[in-house]
């Protein structure tokens, strides 16, 4: 059923994960910059009295005026001596922003930390209308209102337990047996989500693409609607990107549209969890990304897909860059670059 | 006219800006948490269909349910080996978040690099509703609607040029002469702004306060509309915060309101750039400030009040820290911390 995909090497077994309290890391800059966008210049709209509550007096308000609008954030720590051949990009997911590979929502370290101390370079970006990427007046400038995810869709859609399993009292939420997020983080992981547009697509997809002229060559690790956004990061600049690994992309491109062989020199690693059986959502949506998955196999695209249940892995939600076995799953993955001559 | 304020020594004129292509820093661990907040259910809003544009079918979004809201978001770099006593909280101000420390948008590295070079753990905060923080629906959550910053007060109100001297094409501008911000990356500076609101003083105090608690004891680097935060941060808890350096403080406390003599132990600093004359702004709000700091002295708090300009250091903006001279700047805040008996 699975004879498309090449067979990843017996070294899984063999990997051990990195310490925790590991020697510390030579780092040779941290910073971070804006890319993308464009100015807006809104006018005849009317002002407003604006009264602040800390010392400072009121003032009239302009809302029209120029601004920069649809930019992405990009923050990125660079090693002293990096072991990577390429930078990686971290690119999250919907109604989340960079934070998603940080510090887990238990407090232990998440992907960022274990891909630096493995020797890459990280970028993590907060695409545009996310986090330090800001947003822009709507419905001037963006066009809908923004939505924002209640705490039962997270818990839900991502698979932490399962339909109708959420309730408002922690204490009452009943996880799949063998759940692998750390379930009394859930809050805590709920402080990460932003509000989101369905309309800024164009926008978030054409900073993407600036961002990768910028800093790539580079390798992609990408996250759920961030999926889509990377795979045509690659289709629009295929010598650009040396990988793609996807971590439950929700969406992939339309085959009839594009032309897959473009991009036969990026190899394409998908991870997926488990429990993908009662979701509904997710019943519509992954068909999409399998048939991109042929595409990219008919098209000679090398492609590992990855159902971590099927390795004896299970349990893990949407967010396996946080649940308990993070690590494990970065292993899987750190592994793969290596055998895909990533790595120096 | 200065005979309150204590004499900077000597030892200024000696300084040296760290090398720009310095050696690699050992760091422990970057990581970030969210803190602070509340949960808020919603009930009785209509449903929205939402149709997303790349690959995912469309949904019904429910704006009803639970959220975690009024969270602030606080990320670190802590050293393998601080030189500093106490890990620096750097505090952003109005309208921004805390990319403010990070690269310049000249390019050049901020005040961030600058103080873990120079030995301190760093903590990076984004306020409540700023950037990575987040924010809640309105007005059911927030109780009024967010305000942008146009261009035109970003370059007056931050004195880079003269009242009136903003033109949207940039080759137009008139900076003041000798101005120290870096002109020709106006535009990318604004890329880092964000909407703010007016009434959420006081959840955003409760988050500054919870971080306190966590971090601290601490030093705290605070920027504009920060100010007032900070110096409340040090009444609610004077035994936590070590010293507070401000660079231009929007407001402060009221005197009738707090006692200044509980925060005894705690030093502070003042930096003020340069072209106050003009901006009428900062005519009405920078006297709130001086009561505070006359206040300060009265309780025989430490204080020192350094006005840029009287040291022969001119053209420095509100953003000080993006100026070309921020290193110049702070080496001042360093020669200041170390004096203050703030390093090892």
């Amino acid at each position: 059923m699975h004879g498309w995909h090449r067979l990843l090497g017996a070294g899984f077994a063999a990997l051990m994960t990195f310490p925790a309290t590991a020697q510390p890391i030579e780092v040779g800059e941290i910073g971070s910059f804006h890319i993308g966008g464009r100015e807006v210049t809104l006018s005849g709209l009317p002002t407003r009295e604006i009264v602040f509550t800390q010392g400072a007096a009121p003032f009239k308000s302009d809302p029209n005026g120029d601004f920069e609008v649809e930019q992405m954030y990009v923050q990125y720590v660079k090693l002293a001596h990096p072991r990577a051949k390429f930078p990686l990009l971290m690119v999250h997911g919907g109604g989340l922003s960079g934070v998603t590979w940080e510090t887990k929502p238990d407090g232990q370290p998440g992907w960022q930390m274990y891909f630096l101390r493995h020797g890459h370079d990280v970028y993590i970006s907060d695409a545009v209308e996310r986090g330090r990427a800001s947003w822009a007046r709507y419905p001037e400038i963006f066009k809908t209102e923004p939505f924002f995810r209640a705490k039962k869709e997270a818990w839900e859609l991502f698979r932490i337990g399962p339909p109708d399993s959420y309730q408002t009292d922690p204490s009452k939420r009943v996880a799949y047996p063998g759940a692998k997020f750390p379930t009394a983080s859930f809050d805590q992981f709920v402080k990460q989500g932003v509000p989101r547009w369905a309309t800024n697509d164009a926008a978030t997809q054409a900073a993407y693409d600036a961002f990768v002229q910028k800093i790539c060559p580079c390798v992609i690790v990408v996250h759920s609607q961030g999926g889509a956004f990377a795979m045509n990061m690659a289709l629009h600049a295929p010598d650009k990107i040396k990988a793609i690994i996807a971590a439950e992309p929700s969406g992939a491109p339309d085959p009839a549209k594009v032309d897959a062989a473009t991009i036969k020199s990026v190899p394409h690693l998908f991870v997926w969890g488990d429990h993908f059986e009662a979701e509904t959502l997710w019943k519509k949506i992954r068909p999409n990304v399998e048939r991109w998955r042929d595409t990219l196999v008919a098209a000679q695209v090398p492609v590992d897909w990855v159902e971590l249940p099927q390795r004896g892995i299970t349990g893990n939600s949407h967010m396996m860059m946080m649940d308990t076995n993070s690590d494990q799953i970065a292993d899987l993955i750190q592994d793969w670059m290596g055998r895909n001559g990533l790595m120096n």
